[in-house]
């Protein structure tokens, strides 16, 4: 069983997403660690514009989605429109999508019971995917990430030091938005793991100089021949590990099996984001879109870290 | 002979370095473009001050140390106690320290002729080396560059422009000083080029789409073995582009034969100036230093761009 002791702030069960007195309250992961502030939401219409809007992300948009469904029940609202809407506000996110159609198959006359077999299912799926990580980290390893990896990955490091190996995490900062910076490195800070945070440009310097002796993602999509989608960035590191002998492992909840590798659609998005650094313009002018994610090819993937063992 | 006229405002002689009245002024590229800026010098130390703390940088450093010297004579200050200290504001800048030594041995007696003797030398250098870069250009070309690559990157696509050929430059922001942001972008835009400005972790996946046909820098150090020294970001583009088959020139002005390229010894930073960008605090703390510059082994280096040609 997870223990919610071996997670940091930002990933405690309460913290992602609360539901009190009919409110849902979503910590906004934007304004994090300069503010640690709540996004209130009194309907599921204002949860499905704090999913559009990012003030959360990742595995967290699931946990999220499940109490909106909760509040939806509450207030009597139509549940199917509601998972409906949630979905659309997410539409790339597989296992939301997943997780609600499952809630009201199996779930519907007791939505918040269903919820919670739910938390509890990702909380053993994390922990035994950690273990996994776990046994691939050794004493000394110098690890790179890039994003925030969440639960996986940061358990994986703690559990490896709590059996007294010595690891240092190397945290890409992860322009545009900087979760490397703002959430990663506050992240493992928190768990007491060394880290030293890296401009997105210094990675391969470190590696030629030995520091950084492993790569660990998390994955947006990973695809069973090893195929991984991940924020961009990911990318160059992975061929920059592979030109250095280095190993380069990401986490998935579960693979894609729907879809084959080459049919993924990568998100573009408005590259005047790019032109600011936590609401400040760094430029005055940007071209066209930027893509979010990075397909890495299975040549640069040496395993992916499923909750039933690693795929090599 | 040099054209003014290809040249952006940033590298235009008058506005590198201005000596008016006693007075010296220089560019803060610093601010740039944010605010056009000149930093006014009344006397030695006050250069020596601007150079260290970057007000200017690459070959403008030469440009500002010749006036200084130009300063030094009409002030009657002590010429060699002036240079030693021009040279000891940048210590790792060969071609100051080359040019600063010839200056007073062949020009003691009349200084401000030496110096316009050097910078029509060096308008020389880049007009033929941006002959040689601009051979390399193809029709349709996708450049990525990153850092601030100056005069010969810059010649090389204007010609390429002017004799018919369609280039687009693809601009690494370069943190943490942005300089690919905030010198090169407006730079190759007021000489009219198509450019794109990229993350410092968007640029592999370009090369992947294949819109990134060549890299193409400046360089710190370059050596006969085709060793270059250059930005950080510079090895994890070269690994990238050997990668994907993508060649990778690195311009010149004069190989370094003095040292082996394993006896470089690379200059770390504060890593506290990791943590602003434009001045704004992006994240609450960074370890240790950061290596400024990468090597990048001469595998991974298609070729060097000398003012006598290509060493391939």
């Amino acid at each position: 069983m997870l223990r919610q002791s071996l997670l940091p702030f930002l990933l405690k069960h309460d913290v992602v997403a609360s539901y009190q007195n009919d409110v849902l309250y979503i910590l906004d992961r934007r304004q994090f660690p300069r503010h640690v502030s709540y996004y209130a939401c009194e309907d599921v219409d204002s949860v499905v514009k704090a999913l559009r809007e990012m003030v959360t992300q990742g595995g967290a948009n699931l946990e999220v989605a499940l109490w909106a469904m909760v509040m939806a029940d509450d207030q009597k609202d139509n549940l199917d429109i509601t998972k409906e809407k949630l979905k659309k506000a997410r539409p790339t996110n597989k296992t939301l999508s997943y997780e609600l159609d499952y809630l009201l198959e199996k779930h519907r006359n007791h939505i918040q019971k269903g919820v919670f077999e739910i938390l509890d299912k990702y909380d053993n799926i994390y922990d035994r995917m950690s273990e996994f990580g776990e046994s691939l980290i050794e004493d000394g390893d110098g690890i790179l990430t890039t994003c925030f990896p969440e639960h996986s990955f940061i358990l994986s490091v703690t559990k490896a030091m709590e059996r007294g190996k010595r690891v240092t995490v190397y945290v890409s900062e992860t322009r545009p938005y900087l979760q490397g910076a703002r959430l990663t490195r506050p992240s493992l800070e928190e768990m007491g793991v060394d880290c030293v945070l890296l401009t997105d440009n210094l990675a391969s310097s470190y590696m030629k100089e030995g520091k950084i002796t492993k790569f660990m993602t998390a994955s947006d999509v990973a695809f069973p021949d090893k195929t991984v989608v991940n924020k961009i960035g990911t990318l160059q590191n992975a061929i920059s590990s592979s030109f250095y002998k280095i190993p380069y492992y990401a986490f998935s909840v579960g693979l894609e099996r729907e879809r084959k590798s080459g049919e993924v659609e990568i998100e573009y998005r408005d590259a005047s984001e790019l032109n600011y650094i936590n609401g400040n313009m760094i430029s005055t002018r940007y071209y066209g879109e930027y893509p979010v994610f990075d397909i890495v090819d299975s040549s640069l993937v040496s395993g992916v870290i499923t909750p039933d063992g690693i795929i090599k």
